[in-house]
């Protein structure tokens, strides 16, 4: 067995590193490619749907309408507030489009909502929605979350201030307003439409695969997946990316037994320490096993399972970073952090962020939490924990490691309770979806650095692995605050700002509705 | 410099322990004395005061309602409710029973209580009480917790059933029952009396030295301070304690900072972990370097301040185990464990509990604690950490090991706030006031062990350190619940029980106040 990945290499020697297995090391992630991608490379599509792009003119005022009516129907689905009520909005709004088939799709959770477009087309795209918002910050909003107001912002511009602004009813009903005018204008849309929405993104996604099993069959058929997204930066540069990480979310949990002691009914008074076991310091220890000193991962084999980048993703990671090293600083700034984990430097921190799983603390809890004194011995304590998955590794095998980790070090006691997982997702960029897309960013005068993935996680893998659907999401339009208070979506754009309008995200959405169909028609690669 | 403490010897050699110092082992406490203390060497106290019993029993039920009084005034000291008059009403009644320059003593917390009762002896007993109780759970409770309500137990008989009604209410104002019955029949008591309570116990007596500096010249004319308690068990037997432990409390907190890196302002998306450091993981990996995998403190030199125990508290601690090996289950089972620490037996156990300092978490506490799957990566960690002091271990060069240990590993970006933190107190048994306790005690058919100390913590250091004064504990009477629903004192045992009635308990503290003033007589050992 290799001590580690052999797409890691370290300053130490692998020899050391078997040696010393607890120590751990930031792994170094080669990039021996030097070519670069550049979605300069990509000609700019060259549709041009003029009655359409009037019409949406002519809507301009209904059209934002449309966006603060969804935001107005609060969808909180950790709170299981106002959900229903967007469900059926959005199904009675695709039903009005002319989707049939409608339906609320009962799960073991929130419902899904399912519509199918008939264009007469010979392919089919599906579209991904989610209609749940986070819930609303107890202070900091300085408007009402669910009033769809509308805020002059210095340097902004005119925003739309709401939950869910951003994130996402904002371009997924932007995307609509979109589809209404090709068909009010043209009859009906290029390509056949099936909307498969999700009331539970925020909560991860649990029951999204049993949506998608019920209507598989006809998933299966679909040629393609897309999720509209504002990408827009603040200063109107809008980027892309063709995958997500998979996850593991678990709890570890130690609590009083006959193995190990401790108290198993309740907590017991903290001056019992001398003389009882303590299931918060066996969590405390437990957990030390998983990192190194310096956090790093220190289960072994952990990485074994990690794919190298190959050439597609080295050269779009160089599209990336080439030239970007000077916004280290300013991105470091925005997290609030000092350096990169353990020193890396810009080009490392990116790698490991495209490239490299994670084991993170979420979450830690036992005893008093509150302020001041109070001495008591508790009888549980629990980590949150989560590792980001990058290909190949599956969230099953990282359990397992981590399981075996833990018995290794003799904490068979410590108990591992998966909460959620799934695998990462990606689609090429050589995809002809992509290619439409980045047609459509390039006829819009942008040319968008495209990541091979994000760290952060999604279950797109329904689509990309469960169906072999390539996915892309993407849009114009820039908004900020999707996990925040004064979480918003620029309607106005600032006179000089690259940023669109509603009107240019919407043209933008017509244009990819048009070119994606167009890809769909040329051969796969 | 010692690798640990001469007291402790170990199956592993101390040169191997020097080796291995994070290896931690359970300490093993020598207790090589045979003899065994037992307070049946103790006569009986001779005095009988049957004016002073025939009062008690003519006044019984104005006596149980001026318990039931006190127990009807709220005075949850960590939620301030009642407090302010809680102590006007303790201070009223010394008042009212004659004490003088009764004074509410302001501190930077709540308040203190004071009153002095001349006597026009030549000698001053202190009376420590605390008016405060614990705040009230909020389920488990079968009876309104401040009604004052008369409930009948089975097995138990009419027992008091309310916050405070034995912590310590319902003692201390049984006190002051016998006290008032000596004046009444005899004009007054057999030594001068100050009484000096404070209203902040259950959160760790922070200001009682303030309430203590006040009265220090006054204070320290005195000879001896008592603390009513019910010292009965369920079954009857009293048992005595003649000292406790100290402690010193604090806070452990990782946070994002320039030199170990994280975020610094806010928590950032759980998938940032690819590239930010974690303050969480730093605080776990820095917490692990405190105690072995197996719990045991892994602190360098930490019991090297620990005096063995002498010859008194050896044989006190021979008279406490010998005998009692079989209630060792029923220990572990009333406190929910399945085993003594790491395996310990009852003899090492309560050595431990005796002899031994602690390392205990009182709480943890990062991020995302709540039900269910967040992602975070949380900007600070923290864990609550409270240490108890054995002789000779003090606050302070208890704290500068765990920060020296703390640094000696790199984790000197870890913080350290101490909460609070006094040194143990402790009366020899040989002193004239433990010598009359254990007279009366054996007046009244019981024959208590004696502990050197307790397990838990007080800062009665302030009396014995601080004034150079000896101080004990006790009473008959039993009750339960101190920190949890329907706590009780009997009032009225059931028939055959040796638990003492109200009354009994009175008698007692009137024989205990001309014993112990008997003994402030006797020149001192």
């Amino acid at each position: 067995m290799l001590c580690r990945s052999l797409l890691y290499t370290s300053v130490l020697s692998a020899a050391l590193l078997c040696a010393l297995p607890a120590r751990a090391v930031p792994p170094k992630i080669a990039i021996a490619e030097t070519a670069a991608f550049d979605a300069a490379s990509v000609a700019p599509f060259a549709g041009d749907y003029a009655d359409v792009y009037a019409y949406l003119g002519k809507q301009r005022e209904h059209n934002l309408a449309q966006l603060q009516r969804w935001v107005r129907q609060p969808s909180i689905s950790a709170q299981n507030k106002g959900i229903a009520q967007m469900a059926e909005l959005l199904r009675a709004d695709l039903q009005q489009l002319g989707f049939r088939d409608t339906a609320l799709v009962p799960t073991s959770g929130h419902p899904g909502v399912y519509g199918y477009l008939d264009a007469g087309a010979e392919h089919t795209l599906v579209v991904y929605m989610m209609y749940d918002v986070q819930p609303i910050e107890p202070t900091g909003w300085k408007v009402d979350a669910f009033a769809g107001s509308l805020v002059d912002e210095p340097g902004l511009g005119k925003v739309l201030m709401a939950r869910g602004a951003t994130n996402q009813k904002g371009p997924q009903r932007a995307f609509l307003n979109a589809l209404e005018a090709v068909i009010k204008t043209r009859g009906k849309p290029p390509v056949n439409l099936i909307v498969l929405a999700e009331g539970e993104e925020e909560l991860g996604s649990p029951h999204y695969p049993e949506v998608v099993a019920k209507y598989a069959d006809t998933l299966r058929k679909a040629d393609g997946v897309f999720f509209p997204m504002n990408t827009q930066g603040r200063d109107g540069d809008a980027s892309m990316f063709l995958g997500v990480k998979g996850i593991v979310y678990m709890e570890l949990e130690a609590k009083g037994n006959a193995a190990s002691g401790g108290p198993q009914r309740a907590e017991v008074h903290g001056s019992l320490a001398a003389k009882l076991d303590s299931p918060s310091w066996r969590l405390v220890q437990a957990l030390a096993t998983l990192t190194g000193p310096d956090g790093e991962i220190a289960v072994p084999g952990y990485r074994d399972a990690i794919r190298a980048p190959n050439r597609e993703e080295q050269q779009l990671f160089n599209g990336i970073v080439r030239g970007r090293e000077a916004d280290a600083a300013k991105q470091l700034e925005s997290l609030g952090a000092a350096r990169w984990k353990n020193g890396r430097d810009y080009r490392d921190a990116t790698a490991a962020e495209l490239f490299d799983t994670t084991l993170n603390i979420d979450g830690l809890v036992a005893g008093y939490t509150g302020e001041g004194v109070k001495t008591i011995l508790p009888h549980r304590a629990v980590a949150k924990v989560d590792s980001r998955l990058v290909p190949d590794q599956t969230p099953d095998q990282a359990l397992a490691l981590i399981r075996k980790r833990l018995d290794d070090k003799g904490f068979q006691d410590v108990e591992i309770r998966k909460l959620s997982g799934y695998p990462p997702a990606q689609t090429s960029v050589t995809a002809p979806l992509t290619q439409a897309a980045l047609s459509v960013y390039r006829k819009y005068g942008q040319t968008p650095p495209v990541a091979p993935r994000i760290g952060g996680s999604a279950p797109y893998y329904v689509f990309t692995q469960t169906l072999g659907l390539p996915m892309i999401s993407g849009g114009l339009g820039h908004g900020s605050g999707a996990h925040a208070p004064n979480e918003y979506m620029v309607v106005e754009p600032a006179a000089g700002s690259k940023v669109a309008s509603l009107e240019q995200v919407e043209r933008f959405y017509v244009d990819l509705l048009y070119s994606l169909s167009d890809a769909l028609k040329r051969p796969k690669p």
